[in-house]
């Protein structure tokens, strides 16, 4: 059974395709545009009724909200390709809690020019309590990759590309070198290979 | 082990004390006073970097993030007390989009009176969207109580309480339903019988 991700030029769908490549599951993807209103079309709207990014349907199962949709294929093809949960159930609780945190909170649910600016400064402490778990620990949730690097991909992409905020990495030491680690791992390279996003889209709509 | 629970009068540490209670889990709480600043004591601060709550101990493990720590809960005891995570891969699937979505993002992470006021028409259009899920399926994730719901719990106690907005649970009949059942749940009677939030608090810091 193939998977079908929708619309895989934005943010929260990347998260969802970069899972699937380090699962190895088979996957396709169909456009949805925004700027067109297609997120909004009666159709659209049956599979995701509040018109948001990302829907997957595979086989009879869809399912929406793109951190509960890593969760399951995670959970579904646990032994298959990379491990993303962790071994124990306090190493899945540590995996679960960073992916909840996510800094791109710190920033509102659509980042835009005006409020990186004001937030700027507090996008800033939440990148040094990262850096201090990171001086301890190779990764946040532990010494494992896990979904919850998956989903900070997407956002902190944004953040050094779009957003040329790349300093507020590069100023922290071992937040930059876990972004340089996480950041080159051919499923993500993949992923912007395969799904630029075109610069009449920028990130609206994007959950 | 007895689970340490800070701060059990806020919202979200209600989660937290609700799911243990479902869970029939033994804890304590531990009071920390928002107003006088005892969530950026440096002892605190070493328990929860952010400053945010909750927060919970049990033995040498420390977690945070509310619903993360429900989800640790209800795995690490899933056959005691209430099942919250559903018993195939796909309905977990179900409770994880739905503990994604919780109508409470409609309205900031900091709901006060403006942001409501300005969002209530927002609001009422991701209540629509309920009201629809709910004429189908006894609860959002389907015919089972979960996970999802404990998270409603305290959000929308906030709705038709302090910010007297429940007509907008009762217009909706499904909806209506829905919260009388939940609400009514032993356990949830019980947290609010037990941690009144004292007026001076209100909901601030409370992420």
């Amino acid at each position: 059974m193939v998977v079908k991700v929708y619309s895989p030029v934005y943010a929260c769908p990347k998260r969802v395709i970069v899972c699937l490549i380090e699962k190895g599951i088979e996957f396709e993807t169909v456009p949805v545009d925004l700027v067109k209103g297609e997120h909004k079309t009666p159709e659209y709207l049956k599979l995701q009724p509040f018109g948001f990014l990302p829907v997957i349907q595979d086989g009879d199962f869809t399912l929406y909200e793109s951190r509960a949709i890593i969760r399951y294929y995670a959970e579904k093809y646990k032994s298959q390709g990379t491990d993303l949960l962790g071994n124990t159930i306090e190493e899945r609780g540590l995996v679960e809690q960073w992916l909840e945190i996510l800094f791109s909170s710190a920033l509102g649910l659509l980042p835009d020019e005006k409020i990186i600016k004001e937030s700027e400064e507090k996008l800033g402490k939440v990148l040094d309590m990262y850096e201090e778990r990171l001086s301890k620990s190779k990764y946040l949730a532990g010494g494992f990759f896990s979904l919850a690097y998956l989903s900070h991909l997407p956002f902190t992409q944004y953040l050094v590309g779009p957003m040329q905020k790349e300093h507020l990495i590069r100023e922290r030491k071992h937040v930059s070198a876990w972004w340089d680690d996480i950041s080159n791992r051919p499923s993500w390279k993949k992923v912007l290979e395969l799904y630029k996003v075109p610069p009449k889209f920028k990130y609206a709509g994007v959950q």
